[in-house]
């Protein structure tokens, strides 16, 4: 029987928040057994790059990742948060290794394809790797992803982190029985947007398909969305979706994916 | 008998020069055996801190690392050049994993004692933990450091590289014979800093000490030949200072230190 591995992401808005970060890392540095850390970027890398004066460009709404937007994020993603992150859960007695997809060619992605829209230095991610992360892990290490991958060519690149979690999941489903946890600032995917209680406790690929035609998934949470049933299909044991309460209390309401 | 591991430090100089930096990376890539890469700031960190209006704080001629310093140094030196060199060795086939001393836990240091000067976040190395840097070699991976260090208790400090590199050396020496080479922009220490073909062949502590009555080794020199001598002093097996050549080539004149 293979080892449970769990691959927990955390978006923006904890990493722009120090208590809520530090109470997230306090929860994921009791949490027993082998995992794996994936975190987005949060505001900062939109401050500095303000302050150094580097515009950000937007084509059809979505942002494009130019050479100095590059150099932002990965001083930003793998050098502050990742190593604030990095000592912190090592003060919290969680031995831990800082990554992008470059370390341990972890992960290689490919330029996403310039037309119709070119994103500039944005990976589509190619290849998991996992025999870096597998030796880290068996040495009782916590892996700490941040949303920066490379093409094995010395190009790095700017990929979702949601998008690397499922990829992480699904890579290292190889070698563990993975679970795959998305935390956010809602308990889950929410029946009424407005209404937090509203928590949909599961969702399967029928009940996915209703929700989308009802219009009662945001834009924001279709990519995630398509990331869990990707994942599901690709090996993950299990997908979850809710808040940092998850990882304290395996009885926490949050969404679960389902395929059937 | 142990492995023999390099541990091999390369100065901001040849970070700043992107042809140097390619050319150097290839030889490290083809050079066999275990290795560690440790590598300096360069110029980036300094004109990043004037973008941001970071303004540097000097006390007796020395820099002080004020918090603002530290958030520009950990971007640069953990995120845009460790970055910048893994997927540059992957690219090289080397196989490599960049790290500051908070990762793996592998350099906890403290903070300089705040008198005479307070030199703000800058921490003497206290203690290397080999574990994480020993099973990445096992896997033939490459670790390479920048020069931040942690305390354990979540705070990062800025460091000098030669002293990591030096401690790197010392820290590994109960699982390898290691040898610490100090790669710069010169072919050795020179016996007239303006004769490039004077390279003093050896170093031992009586020469050491004549240097230093006849003022020939000047003030940046001094602290990297401490480094130099500690390490001999705590069992590492050989140290050499010169230029990269001395990766292609054995025969390639350099400076090697010795203690008789």
């Amino acid at each position: 029987m293979k080892d449970k591995l769990k691959v927990i992401k955390i978006g923006g808005n904890i990493i722009d928040e120090t208590e809520k970060l530090q109470a997230f890392l306090k929860d994921l540095a009791h949490l027993k057994g082998p995992k794996i850390l994936v975190h987005g970027g949060g505001k900062i890398a939109t401050e500095i790059s303000r302050k150094l004066g580097v515009e950000s460009k937007m084509v059809e709404g979505r942002r494009v990742t130019s050479s100095d937007d590059l150099e932002v994020v990965t001083m930003v993603y793998a050098g502050l948060i990742n190593k604030k992150v990095v000592a912190s859960l090592q003060a919290l007695g969680c031995n831990a290794v800082g990554m992008t997809g470059a370390d341990g060619n972890s992960i290689t992605a490919e330029k996403r394809p310039a037309k119709p829209v070119d994103y500039g230095f944005v990976g589509n991610v190619k290849n998991v790797n996992p025999d870096a992360i597998h030796t880290l892990l068996q040495d009782s290490i916590t892996p700490v992803f941040c949303a920066i991958t490379h093409d094995g060519k010395g190009q790095l690149f700017n990929t979702n982190a949601d998008t690397i979690a499922a990829e992480l999941a699904i890579g290292l489903s190889k070698l563990y029985e993975t679970e795959l946890i998305y935390c956010f600032e809602k308990a889950g995917v929410l029946e009424d947007v407005n209404d937090e209680s509203s928590v949909i406790e599961n969702i399967d690929t029928k009940k996915y398909q209703e929700l989308k035609e009802h219009g009662q998934i945001h834009s924001g949470m279709l990519p995630k969305m398509e990331n869990c049933f990707h994942a599901l299909n690709h090996k993950v044991s299990r997908v979850k979706i809710g808040n940092t309460g998850m990882l304290k209390d395996e009885e926490e309401i949050c969404t679960e994916l389902t395929l059937f």
